[in-house]
């Protein structure tokens, strides 16, 4: 098979090892007979799979024992509904950071079923940059503060948890979770879809804590209330079993390569093979964001002549360099470099834009 | 491997040869060099894997233009309140047929938000019969019409479709979709959890008329509005990319087999040898379902003598026949014989129950 380096910004790469795991086991899980797909929920075998999951996940995080760990379907985007029918009263105001594209779909959709506070955006910049915490115009009595860790658009991420003063803190970290260490007791809820840094599309993982639960909304749907899957260790109906099970298997290989704080190592030493590559071609490439709030994870770069985008995006693909084409609303190209993407990726693009830099600069 | 027979109720058997191709693409999809699970949804190879299995879904199903063919998450159970938010307004009747679990769950959930008229219901039996199609007492303007065509506990299935009467007629059809032929012109909608007859859980179709569309309730979740799916082709947010393209090879291999006139000429065959051996044991077994109301999908039968249902189950894993326990509602065994089960498993079972009944009876 031909050796690509997958740069999407998700679904994104997952580890090799994972990959082969899961072709050998497909049409036998540990002798059962059955592939994955194939298993009851409500049997031993996926009871197992699901149990070590969660296990796994809260070993990772040290997630503490007054939180509970929920698995979810809809991805990040179902939860945009579910946080103002789960935890802000009709009527009641809830405050959000707007650092970029997947704030502001959250905005809108929480602002269907709330007042919306934003305390602070970037938008002025083209969302290029997290807005200094003293800046914030907070609600004092906001049902929660909800802020994106990292936006995979801007390529911005937040590299402090912000102050709670007393609110519930909720957090999309779809995009950075498991990226590095995060002190989870200091959020009311970390949620994620968990295919950038977890696993397939069609999961989402909540973590949330106890006393957060029980206060929906009468008209929450029962799907949308996350005390259904809190009471029922989530299979209030059939799981995504299959999708939870290669999740699974990511975090039994990120507790393999050391947990959370090697891979936060790792992350940043990937990053700066990249950005060096950026900062050192005297213009050629520009990177927007702002230096202190660069991305680990996502990392858009834009050439100076414009008309040599699709020269360089034809030369990566040669190389199988895959999917660097940027979001329409930055231009010019963006790199995912999820967990799961090797050194060797990163250095296969630096050295590639490097080469390309020397040719047309 | 060991050879086994997986009767579960879902998630359930998949065609085997499926899962070897699923296997043999694992970590490269058509020489993309990339698992489907890696791909952005928004590339060419997803798009393709995507408009194949609607496609396919299309042919298999003879889908009119005029329905829109949508790929959803959260199972039916998302759906149970999708339905009176997309197409039931405030205040309004809706008309369900009451034949079991599903149904009931169904019910539970919608007449949160509207008023629900039970039409019939088989409960004086244990949910043993479908109700004659003459008693039924229906709203002359319901919003709409809502039965369940297999019910997986009680093992009752439909064999007509019921008299819309100008209401837009609902159909449940989760664990009976493409094991027989349906005219699709007669629903509003048809909706079904792909993991009995169509592939993984986390995977649920949508196939709705387009008039039914764009007249949800205001405070409906985007995520909860079926054309939030319509207008942007199953890509509203990231869709459960690798369920799909599952259930697409499904669809292909149901093709390959003669569709699903061939399917059912099949099943035919398949449930027919249970149901001999339950006919033909003078009692031994028995099944609780009306004569004519028989599932050709999920074949609930209990020992006369109940002291012998654990010696069943030891004898049956013995011979590697998987996941016979009945629903603790009907009490004994429930075997679940959808597409992907061979006739050689049925017979086997078959063979099993005729020696089993030969010794103890």
């Amino acid at each position: 098979m031909t050796q690509v380096f997958n740069f999407s910004s998700g679904p994104a790469v997952l580890p090799h090892e994972v990959l082969l795991q899961v072709q050998a086991e497909m049409l036998d899980w540990h002798g059962s007979g059955m592939s994955v797909m194939e298993m009851s929920h409500r049997g031993p075998e996926f009871g197992q799979i699901l149990a070590e999951a969660e296990a796994d996940l809260r070993t990772l995080m040290a997630i503490p024992d007054n939180y509970k760990v929920l698995f979810l379907q809809g991805g990040a985007h179902l939860q945009f509904a579910m946080l103002p029918l789960n935890f802000a009263p009709v009527g009641s105001t809830v405050d959000f950071v707007n650092t970029g594209h997947w704030s502001k779909v959250a905005i809108k959709e929480v602002s269907r079923y709330a007042n919306v506070n934003i305390v602070a955006s970037s938008e002025d910049k083209n969302f290029s940059y997290v807005p200094d915490e003293s800046t914030w115009q907070r609600t004092p009595d906001a049902a929660f503060l909800h802020y994106c860790s990292n936006e995979t658009i801007g390529g911005v991420e937040f590299n402090h948890i912000p102050q709670a003063n007393g609110v519930p803190l909720i957090c999309d970290m779809s995009s950075n979770i498991l990226s590095r260490p995060v002190d989870v007791s200091q959020f009311g809820m970390i949620y994620a879809g968990a295919q950038k840094n977890m696993g397939p599309s069609g999961v989402a993982v909540s973590i949330v804590r106890s006393d957060l639960l029980g206060k929906a909304r009468s008209d929450t749907p029962t799907m949308l209330n996350y005390k259904s899957y809190a009471d029922n260790g989530s299979m209030y109906n059939t799981p995504p079993s299959f999708g939870i099970y290669v999740a699974g298997l990511v975090y039994k290989h990120v507790l393999q390569q050391g947990g959370v704080a090697a891979m936060e190592a790792k992350n940043i030493e990937k990053a700066n093979v990249i950005y060096a590559a950026i900062d050192a071609s005297n213009g050629f490439y520009h990177c927007p964001t702002a230096l202190a709030d660069r991305s680990r994870m996502n990392i858009p770069f834009t050439l100076a002549d414009q008309q040599l985008d699709q020269a360089f995006l034809a030369g990566a693909e040669a190389r199988h360099l895959l999917q660097l084409k940027g979001h329409r609303s930055v231009g010019g190209m963006r790199a995912s470099i999820y967990n799961a993407m090797p050194l060797a990726g990163c250095q296969a693009l630096a050295d590639y834009m490097n080469e390309f830099a020397k040719m047309k600069g």
